[in-house]
């Protein structure tokens, strides 16, 4: 880069997302490195009528600039649904509308983060996070994330070794990993956080998509007074709205407003309208049930495919909701490698550097995403993946 | 603020939309300090039919993830009409979709702007890009306005005195001013910004709505290689939507693509595909055609009230186009002030402060929108603010 750009900018390594958009735009390509929700289960018609409705009762209300924070009902929503759901007092005062919870990290950066203060994320993490949180140039640190949730100790050692000014998880069924924490984990986590007065950034957009076992609360619960949750209705209902949002204490809440107002003065208003006339007039529990068996089958079936196509010695997690396998090849198998034997068998995946800072880390493992192949695709993509896998390895002994 | 908060967050003053917004939520009081678009000639049936109709024809695929870049038969529409008006030669992988020109501030700002970094603006200049550019800590020079446009020989002598990382101009019917560049001061500039080799960033929301006189070309057209134009269907179509683009070099646009991957991924992908449906069936010029009369219309009453009840010794500028007029009362006289005189009797606007950096200049100036109250607000409105002017010049004799 020339000097026209800015230091901030060295920071940006070309994403990952980009160069696997190249390969997954040939139509032979069967891809699992997307992060899309099913679109066969996008409520159209509801939408529809929302939006109908929306324009024919307020047209040019809901076609009018709105205020920053977002559309009072919509708040109020999601906060009543964090207290049926969880027993949570949330104020609609304290939760902003974000443009999905993207712009929330971005806004998060940028009244939170200096050059050089240090992040504590889990590892893997979501690339996403890490690729706003990079261009405030934050510094790194990333604790291990065991089978119910983060490696406790490693957290105490990473907190005692000097002063962070974040951490940031997904608890539930986390990109890339889909790893969840156990509600033990999550009161652990609260008491390490309390006791290093670190402000906790939870990102929940999976919690609602659970197949097994029972709903857990927020880690926010056990910490109620340092923490910023954020959820989206990007998995829940459909991502191309790009709403989501933030809620965290008044004054967090406040410089994030202000901070939102110069980025874009508000999420599309429309939209919000629209989803909240949605939310209104329809049962979203009732919607998010249809999902969850549907996403259920499509993991069941993915891991029955895997269990088939995919060589001995290579491990991988079975989540219980969300729509993430992580596979981890024998140590020193690089999966950038086999990104390339793949793209050449069409078929493709998130290698697993992706969720490390800085590319360190992650370079015998990968991301599938069982939520958006019908099962012949599936089946047929993991065929080929599989002997992409046993080609890799074969050239190893 | 304490030490949570990152360093750039001291440079957010509490903006003056947020003050001024707890004055105009009381209903008795009559705001001409809006910049909102007249919401009675939003093409509510239209944007019905259009959302209705990609629904059906692709509901899965217009509520689902998109690229960030925007939707291309969109960005395709912006580059014709681009040419179609005023034969440029634009290019859509040129163009990105954002939300709105405040969003293109805070990308601009993120991929270009260091601290410190020195930015030309006008004086006045745009409070939302002052707001956007400050949270990324540059100092700003305000190189004065006159009827015609940018004064080109303080800009000679601002860029002589050191080097600079952009000039930051909007030469259509300037908010706050009003004022629009000549044909001559476009190509003046054009030439001071070639031989510092500087880039022009400019900001064209109103150059559509103009009244009076032909439309000129884009600054952009006499310097098409160092150039960042940025537009918006907010005073066109409308901004509830918050949509609006920015075209660049491929260099630059390749590095907003990153930042706005980083910041929210995507525009509202069913905003895009509406807003374009609404274009590829409707005559958008018929539109704008009814859009320049009602507000011509509305600038002309404005102005007649003005010189009804506005003391004399109170200068304001004509505009031919926008929404906004800009009042200038004798030195000395403080706009604030009359902020709080105003607010008892009910009326409002925005001073002149906020359109200087740091709150340093523009005391006794202040800006008025015609745009969005009748005839009979906004003659009741200008005689309490008439009055309010009278009683604090008043008190300094």
């Amino acid at each position: 880069m020339n000097s026209l750009f800015a230091n901030r900018i060295g920071k940006i390594h070309r994403s990952f997302v980009t160069e696997i958009l190249s390969v997954t735009e040939n139509p032979e390509v069967i891809s699992f490195a997307g992060g899309l929700p099913n679109s066969v289960f996008f409520p159209v018609r509801e939408i529809a009528e929302a939006a109908t409705k929306v324009l024919r009762e307020d047209g040019p209300g809901v076609l009018q600039y709105t205020t920053t924070q977002g559309y009072l009902p919509l708040r109020q929503y999601i906060a009543d649904r964090y207290r049926r759901k969880y027993d949570l007092d949330a104020d609609p005062a304290d939760i902003i509308i974000t443009n999905g919870s993207q712009q929330a990290f971005d806004l998060i950066g940028k009244v939170l983060i200096d050059p050089g203060d240090r992040l504590v994320l889990e590892r893997p993490a979501y690339h996403g996070a890490l690729q706003a949180f990079s261009l405030y140039e934050a510094d790194f640190i990333q604790v291990p994330l065991l089978e119910d949730g983060l490696d406790v100790e490693a957290l105490e050692q990473a907190l005692s070794a000097g002063p962070a000014k974040l951490f940031y998880t997904v608890p539930n069924f986390q990109n890339p990993s889909g790893l969840s924490y156990s509600l033990r984990k999550r009161k652990q986590v609260a008491d390490a956080l309390h006791s290093h007065n670190l402000l906790l950034v939870e990102d929940d957009p999976y919690g609602e998509i659970r197949f097994e076992g029972e709903d857990l609360p927020p880690i926010k619960k056990f910490l109620p007074d340092n923490a910023v949750l954020l959820g989206t209705f990007s998995k829940t209902v459909a991502p191309g709205f790009r709403l989501g949002w933030a809620w965290a204490g008044r004054e967090i809440t406040e410089a994030l407003v202000e901070a939102k107002q110069a980025a874009d003065f508000h999420s599309d208003h429309f939209a919000q309208r629209v989803m909240h006339r949605y939310l209104a007039d329809n049962d979203l529990d009732a919607h998010i049930a249809l999902l969850k068996s549907a996403y259920r089958k499509q993991r069941d079936f993915m891991l029955s495919v895997i269990e088939k196509y995919v060589p001995e010695g290579v491990r991988y997690t079975r989540p219980n909701g969300g729509m993430f396998v992580y596979m981890t090849l024998p140590e020193g198998a690089s999966t950038l490698k086999l990104f390339e034997t793949a793209a050449k068998r069409n078929v493709a995946f998130v290698p697993g550097v992706a969720f490390h800072a800085g590319g360190h880390g992650g370079g015998n493992s990968l991301r599938l995403s069982f939520s958006s192949s019908d099962e012949a695709q599936t089946e047929e993509g993991m065929k080929r993946l599989g002997a992409a896998i046993e080609e890799l390895l074969a050239e190893r002994r």
